[in-house]
């Protein structure tokens, strides 16, 4: 029975995987509905504001829904949003059983599975709980935090350096580690970078190639946007004529939103609105935008993802105030030398202060090793 | 015939294998004498002075080697030195043909090829000739470059660094990783610290645990003595109470050689020689002792393998002069931050000039990875 429940689970969890970089910010949800052993209704979540995962589901399975088991990988939520509540879509199909791996944890959204209870449906809950945990790692940060899931993305050299001293850094990695590097963009809403790595690469910030999806399970192509462009530019230094203006490879409009210190010059800030660009003056601190008001300002939006791609600086500030969430590494095996590292202005007294990572993926890519994990601690 | 010929080469390889460590300045060599496709003899060098894997193939093959094919791994030598020339073993034992994988360039023992084949012995050369230089690399690159082979081992965080600012190295990497390491020690006749690392970190630079051999072929238990512990150490400021002056953990005197600049303190000199070093004057270049004028003193005493253990300004020292062969990576999945890289004072222009690895090891040892690498171009 676990067995089979495990099954029909995983198969749900592959089915939300397709639309990964699209439901923002609502999660990944994938669901089945199995009757006397067989799948007769199969569906995910497409994107915010289409109907959820059960509906789809549901629909494909018609009157087998009756008596049937549902296996959702998230709490079937409870509250009339932009469609009605999938607790009652289950209650009304007449599912007898309801296998649930994650708990949902927006309160809004929550309590789907106590109403299935009080109505006499079968509840399990837990299996698999880590894995969609895992999958909607951005969702349940945010969620969970309060601020949107950061995720620090960085090409190294074998002796941990970014860029060479003058801050040359074209190119660390090779092309195929650099393509699946670019392809983080189609997942989260939001990328984020320091005014100074618009000053020394004029970076696009783009989905460039939005049919090459070196994570099999998504079947989507990326949204027809790219992410925010965010910059923290605390004197308002982007020049309006950066590339990140430009429109995105699909013909889509760059959106670019500048988050300037108080006090920052006026007419700077005037231009890159002029320029197309969306500006908030955020509070300082240490002379620099504050970051956790960055975050909370951008949570308030609705970006529950934020991928950090530009500047040492940056990375360490994000860094020394545990805001970091993931790390994605590219490691290519060169040896520079003096540069810079991917942690500027972090220090720690003793080697054994130095911060683990729980790495979750160690994968080659020709002659790069492309790591991802988790800080400990 | 050239599968069984690649077989029984291999098999010389492995039983040439078993003495790592011990038949310095000599090569590891192997011997497989082959009779009607039947294996009946077997050698290897084991230590220098002792006969070479061709005389204890033949003398197992006993009158079999008559007509027999023998298969080395190194051209047979064709002097009298400690031993009588392999070749004129090979001729007196009746054997109708060699094959051999890697032609000797040592310009004193080489020439058995010549001296069989002028007396009618049916020779081949070259297969798995890649191989075998990769068995005897710092052999062949003492050889060739008239220098001790340079290894650069080290330990880095997945950020680069060696160490924090402030010096403290402990540790860096997992105890499984720094078994490995340590067992490096095993291979190199002399590792080569910079006084600084002596000052900050006091090594004992012994051979701790002499049964542990995380190269499987290797058989005999290492050398019942320690490397040449090598010390650049322009002032002489090591100091006589220093750990690597301690005796071995199996009793062995530390053999410990202190390399100083010409008008470094003669007190300070005579006291090292006093606590039993060897003490050597080198010419200085740029205020500190000259690498090469170090490497060619080394390489006269027969010294053929130097592992670089210790010291990041050391390390770019070497590395800057091109006199780095190979390096040996533990990677630790920490970040650090601000700290010392493994190659200081080496610094390029853009980052299309790094220097590439070309890896010949990518291993996990838990949670590190274990890397070896060559320097390109």
């Amino acid at each position: 029975m676990r067995e089979l429940d495990e099954r029909f689970l995983r198969r749900a969890l592959q089915l939300a995987e397709r639309a990964r970089g699209h439901t923002s910010p609502n999660p990944l949800v994938g669901a089945v509905v199995v009757r006397d052993g067989r799948v007769v209704g199969e569906g995910y979540h497409p994107k915010a504001g289409e109907p959820h995962a059960e509906v789809f589901a549901l629909r494909q399975a018609g009157p087998l829904a009756r008596g049937a088991t549902a296996y959702v990988t998230l709490e079937p939520c409870d509250h009339f949003g932009r469609t009605p509540p999938c607790s009652l879509a289950l209650l009304e199909a007449g599912v007898a059983r309801v296998v649930v791996a994650a708990r949902d944890v927006n309160p809004v959204a929550q309590g789907g599975l106590e109403r299935l209870r009080r109505a006499g449906v079968a509840v399990e809950e837990g299996l698999l709980a880590e894995e969609a945990e895992a999958q909607n790692e951005a969702f349940f940060t945010a969620q969970r935090r309060g601020r949107p899931f950061v995720l620090l993305k960085a090409a190294l050299t074998l002796d941990g350096k970014v860029a060479v001293p003058s801050g040359d850094a074209r190119w660390v990695s090779s092309e195929p580690s650099r393509r699946v590097a670019q392809a983080y963009r189609q997942w989260l809403p939001a990328v984020g970078v320091g005014v100074g790595t618009i000053l020394q690469d004029d970076p696009l910030l783009t989905v460039r190639d939005p049919d090459f999806r070196p994570f099999p399970q998504m079947l989507e192509p990326p949204p027809l946007r790219d992410p925010w462009k965010v910059v923290l530019d605390t004197e308002a230094r982007t020049p309006p004529t950066a590339r990140l203006f430009q429109e995105g490879p699909r013909g889509e409009p760059a959106r670019v939103w500048v988050l300037a210190g108080k006090g920052a010059p006026k007419e700077r800030l005037s231009a890159l609105e002029r320029r197309g660009a969306r500006v908030s003056e955020l509070p300082r601190e240490g002379g620099r935008v504050s970051l956790e008001a960055a975050l909370a300002l951008l949570w308030e939006e609705g970006i529950d993802g934020l991928l950090l791609e530009g500047g040492p600086r940056l990375a360490g500030a994000f860094w020394e105030r545990g805001l970091v969430d993931k790390v994605a590494f590219f490691l290519a095996p060169k040896l520079l030398g003096e540069g810079r590292g991917v942690l500027e202005g972090v220090s720690v007294e003793r080697m054994a202060e130095a911060r683990r990572l729980r790495l979750v993926r160690r994968e080659w890519l020709g002659e790069d090793l492309w790591l991802e994990g988790y800080p400990e601690g």
